[in-house]
């Protein structure tokens, strides 16, 4: 296999975008990733979708988001896992590249959630339709029996929950693509109104409209398109049963834990040499389950990681220096694609006051449902 | 790039299956595929699948098939490209396979499109949903648009039309697995109700539910697995604009010539090469328009195609022996992964009463939306 780069990023700002449509954020991500690398045209393209179909009445997005940007005709294929939509299509374009087939691929998500669909409806159809989502269970809730077995087992509070929050809004207010820019304080997130217990209104990440795009090519043809290229060293996606009932332990994402021993072992590293990570906050449990599984803290002390300033910029090890899914935005198919642009700007030094001094090796964790698929990518500096 | 085979297959029956779910009838066809080449693990998934979210209300099939079919774990992935979802699963899987980061693989398709859903509608969110499908455009108006075209053009009539018809039903009729086993005739498709003219009922593939599976792995393995292995010589996908308007003529295929030709560049083949094909006739224009892209035949000569018997069985190139879309069935996502078992059940020597005999090269082709996707596939004895 091909040693692959990432030559160019593009992504639209996240947030409640009435104006944006679908095809129109898919163009500006795709079109900001093509000018970012010089490039135009591409070999094959990739899009990363949950539900357009369900959202706003749009399947076959290949072709139509090929079309969209000039390029009719090459192949385009879209790609769905969930939440984790992103993430899968990036694997898909890294095989593509990988495997010699084609150079230059493109790898881009997009979601449209705020134009009228039943949001928490349409993201449930991700859970398991007929154990879970038929009988009223939708992901806030789900998560919530995550958070309470957490909490019994590890002993987790409500306020290392908030932490979470608190660091993510503190990276967030520096990022110009986030949907808040703006810090949340330990009382404001404990006094926000309850969703499902024990998780409040601030422990959530919102309903985002938005798009983001990545170009691949094999890393001995990078230099024609970047002084700044940065290498994939290593993809690992695994699963889980969809119905959390079907699991040993809600509070144990096995998913994540393979996806990352195989993406550790394809980079031959390990969680002690990742300088800065991206992992799925889609509630602030899930921040904390996520760098447990991933090794950047032990078992059971993921709770204590946020408050302590372990994952806080100037921390051991920052998580979200982005903002995470829940200050910067989760428009669902675009997560897994704005997780890499971080992490790659990271790498290449341009990360402005969110920078991580020095980063030469991060990590992008993209999970799915509550935590049935997940994909992980190790990216370094070249 | 590793070369590639397909050493087992799996399918139920195509049809309206009342009683079956989704989940059951993708376990049916995966476990068939895995007993056909004696295996009991897999290395990675690929669902086809259209649109489980609109039909049944369940995304994030990768997850909950690997699950389902006991293989919780492995990378599991949905790909979606319309009613081309079966072959962009192939197609993945192939990637997969030959990049040389997995072994064996599973590229298989379900849909499940009896159960309550407003199917055409649904079907229509393949369409253009800005320029088409809002403006109350479906699937049977966009191909009666196509057929006008061709008709006006090439002068190709609706006893044309009916002859297609004709053909895949006489196919059909002798394939167990096919929704409709019966002949039908001339006269009686001439005589059906009107759809959309120039399209009648018996012009219009059936709204089906099935599933269908295949297991691939690099060549030099197959002997492990089966002894009748069959050789993926080419993968092409090719796209066009989604809305017919932005075509150049309604009644060429261009990406369906696009994906042959990448195809038949990869296997070092050409269309008098080709000795059976299963092509996209979601209703009987598209058949004729597509062997005339594949360059099956001659460019405005595929009205006579079916009607002079050069497309039957025992003609020059046998045309959806398996029945096609029409009288097979059209389970969307499942559609084709059907294709490429017929072709490899072709040229394995086992398809019976519809054995094309000696069938050393086929090749599939299968399309979305009113052509916007179309993937090729070519297949060789080993």
């Amino acid at each position: 296999m091909r040693e692959v780069a990432i030559v160019g990023v593009g992504m639209t700002h996240f947030g409640e975008l009435w104006n944006d449509s679908l095809r129109g954020m898919f163009a500006e991500a795709a079109s900001g990733a093509m000018a970012d690398a010089g490039v135009d045209h591409l070999d094959g393209l990739y899009v990363g979708n949950m539900a357009a179909g369900q959202f706003v009445g749009q399947e076959h997005l290949g072709p139509l988001m090929a079309s969209q940007i000039g390029m009719a005709g090459i192949p385009a294929t879209r790609v769905e896992s969930a939440c984790a939509s992103g993430g899968a299509a990036l694997r898909a374009a890294y095989i593509e590249v990988a495997s010699g087939m084609s150079d230059l691929v493109m790898a881009a998500g997009v979601e449209k959630m705020n134009d009228g669909a039943d949001v928490t409806q349409v993201l449930a159809t991700a859970a398991d339709q007929e154990l879970e989502a038929y009988h009223g269970a939708t992901f806030p809730a789900l998560y919530a029996l995550i958070a309470r077995a957490h909490m019994a087992t590890y002993g987790t509070t409500e306020e290392d929950l908030a932490w979470v929050s608190v660091k993510n809004h503190h990276h967030g207010a520096m990022n110009p693509k986030a949907q808040f820019r703006r810090e949340v304080t330990v009382e404001q997130v404990l006094g926000s109104s309850k969703v499902a217990e024990p998780l409040r209104l601030l422990h959530c990440s919102p309903v985002s409209d938005g798009a983001a795009a990545v170009l691949l090519c094999p890393l001995d043809q990078a230099a024609r398109y970047t002084k700044r290229p940065v290498k994939i060293l290593g993809t690992g996606l695994a699963t889980a049963s969809l119905s959390l009932a079907d699991r040993k332990s809600p509070a144990i994402l096995d998913a994540v834990k393979d996806s990352a021993v195989h993406a550790y072992k394809m980079a031959g590293v390990g969680p002690g040499d990742i300088q800065v990570a991206e992992v799925h906050d889609c509630f602030a449990i899930a921040e904390i389950c996520c760098i447990e599984a991933l090794g950047l803290v032990e078992q059971g002390k993921g709770g204590a990681a946020a408050r302590d300033g372990l994952t806080a910029l100037g921390g051991k090890i920052p998580v979200n220096t982005s903002g995470g899914l829940k200050s910067k935005g989760h428009p669902v198919g675009a997560t897994g694609i704005a997780q890499a642009i971080e992490i790659v700007e990271q790498l290449r030094g341009l990360s402005g006051d969110r920078q991580v001094q020095g980063a030469e090796i991060g990590l992008a964790q993209n999970m799915g449902g509550s935590g049935a698929s997940s994909v992980v990518h190790i990216f370094g500096r070249v």
